[in-house]
């Protein structure tokens, strides 16, 4: 199953998922020059940093928003990019953050986990409930496929939903959401002991860490908030097992890390792979591995 | 603002929203056969549609999911439809359900209310928070744009979130959202009454159709669920202000109407067309306009 090969990646690589959340404004302006293409700028701008930090990382993550902003040629981009890290076999993860009634949904399962945007995982909102994971089931069930669903954010607003309290237990909603997503989630189970069906789960808010933790077991999360949003490696820590059991994303961190040195602009992969080792050593040396 | 052109063609065109939820199983086979390239087959079976039925309707709906699904060609297609509506002066939602941190907003706020995807309105998903919308507020406040929040939806899993009876009042979640939405949307009224901030107000569950009517004056809706999903225009009547206030949508129903007739293939538009009227006149003769 594809968890099983996300945990292996995990134990081999660490837990850091490089988020290519790839801004036209993050991008060297010699390399913007270089191409006439957006797609082919996002394209080696991304290809660059993923060649030289594939041997650090289990997993890549593209926001498509990024990727959407700049029209057709910004999707083929993005399409360009989760090809070539399928061919040199990484996982892939696609941010589409999409929620949708069964039919639209069909559609979007159509749309990225068999289509040109073809991907490991994907990201799923669950406000529209739960019958919107259904047509994900069937490729869930293959083991060709995961998802992760939102369950609390790493946004200071993550508060006006998802920390509502629910009668009749005055509980926060997200842990209604979790208790569904970990009950469905049983059938999926790897052999690694985690479920294809994963959560999102923001690094920023740490007081409900070690709850959120011991009650999903069995549960692999995505964990923005690294870096840029406040989340420290210490945070982050809180919500692995053993050092496996998640990834922490950061975008901005590692993409542009290269803007603060002066020769950053020539060797912006390079700092990339610092970025990338630097982070990893911070999980590493607070999840006690 | 957009919203009083959106009453405006209301008041003119009456409440149906025509949902061009394109998928290719839903399309004439001749139709088919003519073209080479999926975005052209898309687009001339949009088109023909369009031109047969914008003399009756106020506003088009895309739902993105079934042109994602065709990859960069399907988007083309998607593209090309907003732009021939933009061309002909029809106002435009496109069906996104977007919803994420506020930077990644941003990016999805200059795909679809500025880039090649630029379209009048778009639907938004809450779950991350009321933050969340900030993005899009500069284009709304600008008087071009406009968004359809969800706020309680049509299908089935609609009780599973939406639903939840949240502390201390024990009041739907909806109504939590609704609130928060009725209150930023007050400093974007327009001459017309309604605010350019509407939601998305499934017409499949009438108990409490009068009380969110009530409720929300100002606030503008898109109900779907009518025809396939089972609401009637007497459900959605409810939802409407003296025949205004809400626009109703039907995708299968109308694109699909000429699946029952013998000559369909050939006259797909005229009983798109036959189906606008007919469903124009149900919800007419049922708000009493």
């Amino acid at each position: 199953m594809i968890i099983d090969r996300l945990f292996n990646e995990v134990e081999k690589n660490g837990n850091v998922c490089v988020g290519l959340d790839s801004h036209l404004d993050y991008i060297p302006v010699n390399l913007k020059e270089k191409y006439q293409d957006i797609d082919e700028v996002l394209f080696k701008y991304n290809k660059e940093i993923i060649d030289k930090t594939c041997d650090l990382v289990p997993v890549y993550k593209l926001q498509i928003a990024y990727y959407e902003a700049y029209g057709i040629k910004g999707l083929l981009g993005y399409k360009k990019t989760i090809e070539y890290l399928r061919s040199i076999k990484k996982i892939t993860i696609g941010d589409i953050k999409r929620g949708d009634i069964s039919s639209t949904a069909e559609m979007y399962a159509k749309a990225h986990f068999e289509g040109e945007f073809e991907v490991d995982f994907i990201t799923l909102n669950p406000y529209l409930g739960f019958d919107t994971l259904t047509p994900f089931l069937k490729y869930i069930e293959s083991g060709e496929k995961g998802v992760f669903v939102l369950l609390r954010t790493s946004n200071p607003g993550a508060k006006d939903i998802q920390y509502l309290k629910v009668s009749p237990k005055d509980e926060y909603l997200y842990y209604i959401v979790g208790d569904k997503l970990n009950e469905i989630g049983t059938k999926y189970r790897g052999s690694c002991g985690y479920s294809s069906i994963g959560a999102v789960v923001g690094g920023t808010h740490v007081d409900e860490a070690k709850e959120i933790r011991n009650r999903y077991k069995n549960m692999f999360f995505l964990i923005p908030g690294y870096g840029h949003q406040g989340a420290t490696g210490k945070d982050v820590s809180l919500y692995l097992n053993n050092g496996n059991g998640g990834v922490i994303n950061s975008s901005r961190g590692i993409i542009t890390a290269y803007k603060n040195y002066e020769d950053g602009n020539q060797r912006f992969a390079d700092y990339a792979r610092k970025a990338v080792l630097e982070m990893r050593e911070d999980i590493q040396s607070e999840s006690g591995v």
